[in-house]
């Protein structure tokens, strides 16, 4: 059994600046994710792109802003389980908790954070005959790195911001791109739809509109997709790789049961510390929702600082709180 | 007269980053503020310090994250009226502002954002005969470079962190530091403190405990200056420089008298949106208070870009908001 003042489930940034801002105060955290690796959406679907919104960053990478991160809280010594789920939350008389992960992982604490984003997002898949057979064998939902697909042939299917940016940055690296949209107009920005319709009059991608993908053949690996125009007719593409692009469906998950009042897939919480209807756990970042709320990343900075004075109660009941500035006597070690 | 969407009151970096946040969403900013230079209180008075807790900085001085935020807000062009103080603030029938300047500058603008941190501060200056003939000669109330000082004699006045950690900074640069203070016990740091009276022992300052700062001497420039003991005996010590250390006296000044809710010389806000009870006037970073109110600059981000979405009302009151990420669609500039 893990022991700890604080478990946080979500490793993303705003779970990580909530080991900071409860480290500052000298206490202990153990964050828990399901993915397997550290860094939240930002690492696991947007690792390469560009933030601009990150206060005193004009621009930085999304992992790059989590392995800043990672550094800031070095010396609070966090711990982690990575690829596990929080399956149960128990609360005990005396106001501690014990939760069990899907693989039997047990962490005792004193409270609870809920930093999870989105919850535990999967992506939309769409209905395609043989999709799934080929899922790791050319297929997949999420681009990591951009360059195992360097001087390939690949197919991406959406209409959204993901297929239109894949669609541009990949039209400079893989031998061939074709992009598939049901329709003849984009969802995503405006700006990147005319650098597609761009590319595509210019001959360096392949633009299929009002075309649905249809089946995904090959021979343990895949080697061509079937497409579906309007009447109905199938053509086959030459394709290594093969990326449907439909979204993330975030799903709340066990969180769902644990007794916490939820507004569509969202957590609400008081503005004063984001504390839960729930007496010992608070939640922070996109998986809250409050008057006036937004899910950008600087917001659940400042909720996990607010959410750490009142978690201090917890964990040191018997402690006065004194409020202390960085700037003034830097970072102590514990 | 200057014309602008929103009137900022302040340019520390809380006001900075309204800048960025009411840019993505096309409203133009002119800034006011009556220090002589941008960055509020980071640029004046702590230019060298290091920060900690500005998520994704492990550490960044406090005037490297004031030029960030510049480069930060640039694609937005923000104008800036710098050294000046707003003395009247007149709301008009249409709900718009004129605000004017103790110099004569008259900004008109839709919304008033005061981001105004401690208000205007001053710094605390003791009964010491002739501490002011010399101000400018030899006395100053905070270091704005402490290269200035290399090679010279100073004398420090102040029992606080500032006194303790400029002694111990300029104990490596100055020809010979003597430290005053009426005590024998510091209010800062332990820590500071412990290395203070380290350097005392070892001969590197001089540390003058229960004594008070009683003249100051000189021909054009300072050259001594006056001490008490606890008898009430006058010495003299020569010196180069003397820097008082004993806090800086924040002032609201004139928003005091704008009909504002105040409380405790902060304003108080709504968390919904950071709007005080004065329609079309906001008020974000140190100057505001509300439940659960920290500050911490991190804090003042995240009020920024929540008042940003209601001052678009104000601004555009015919258009709808739709939010949008910069992840996605980058910063356009205009």
């Amino acid at each position: 059994m893990i022991n700890t003042d604080i478990c946080i489930i979500g490793a993303g940034p705003v779970g990580l600046f909530a080991v900071f801002e409860t480290g500052l105060l000298k206490m202990r955290c153990h964050l828990i994710d399901a993915l397997p690796q550290i860094g939240g959406q930002l690492s696991e679907i947007y690792p390469h792109k560009p933030i601009y919104d990150i206060p005193g960053y004009p621009t930085i990478k999304a992992q790059e802003l989590i392995d800043n991160q990672m550094e800031q809280i070095a010396p609070f010594h966090p711990t982690f389980t990575l690829g596990e789920r929080v399956e149960k939350l128990e609360k005990l008389e005396d106001g501690s908790f014990i939760l069990t992960s899907n693989e039997g992982t047990v962490i005792a604490c004193k409270v609870v954070v809920i930093a999870g984003g989105l919850g535990s997002f999967e992506p939309r898949k769409p209905a395609v005959i043989g999709l799934e057979d080929f899922e790791g064998k050319g297929v997949s939902y999420m681009i990591k790195n951009p360059e195992a697909y360097r001087d390939q042939r690949v197919v991406l299917a959406g209409g959204g911001d993901s297929a239109l940016d894949w669609t541009i940055f990949l039209a400079d690296i893989a031998k061939e791109v074709t992009l598939i949209h049901r329709s003849d107009s984009f969802r995503g920005a405006p700006d990147s739809a005319e650098k597609v319709f761009n590319l595509a009059s210019q001959g360096k991608i392949r633009l299929l509109l009002q075309c649905n993908l249809n089946s995904v053949h090959g021979n343990g690996n895949i080697n061509k997709v079937g497409v579906l125009d309007k009447s109905k007719i199938e053509t086959f593409i030459e394709a290594d790789s093969l990326i449907p692009l439909f979204g993330l469906s975030p799903k709340l998950g066990p969180i769902a049961d644990w007794g916490l009042s939820i507004d569509k897939s969202a957590i609400e919480v008081d503005t004063f510390d984001f504390s839960t209807n729930v007496e010992g756990i608070f939640a922070i970042g996109d998986i809250n929702t409050y008057p006036g709320k937004l899910k950008l990343i600087l917001c659940g900075y400042h909720e996990a600082a607010l959410m750490a004075q009142s978690a201090f109660k917890y964990v040191f009941p018997d402690q006065k709180l004194s409020f202390k500035y960085t700037t003034v006597n830097g970072i102590n070690e514990f």
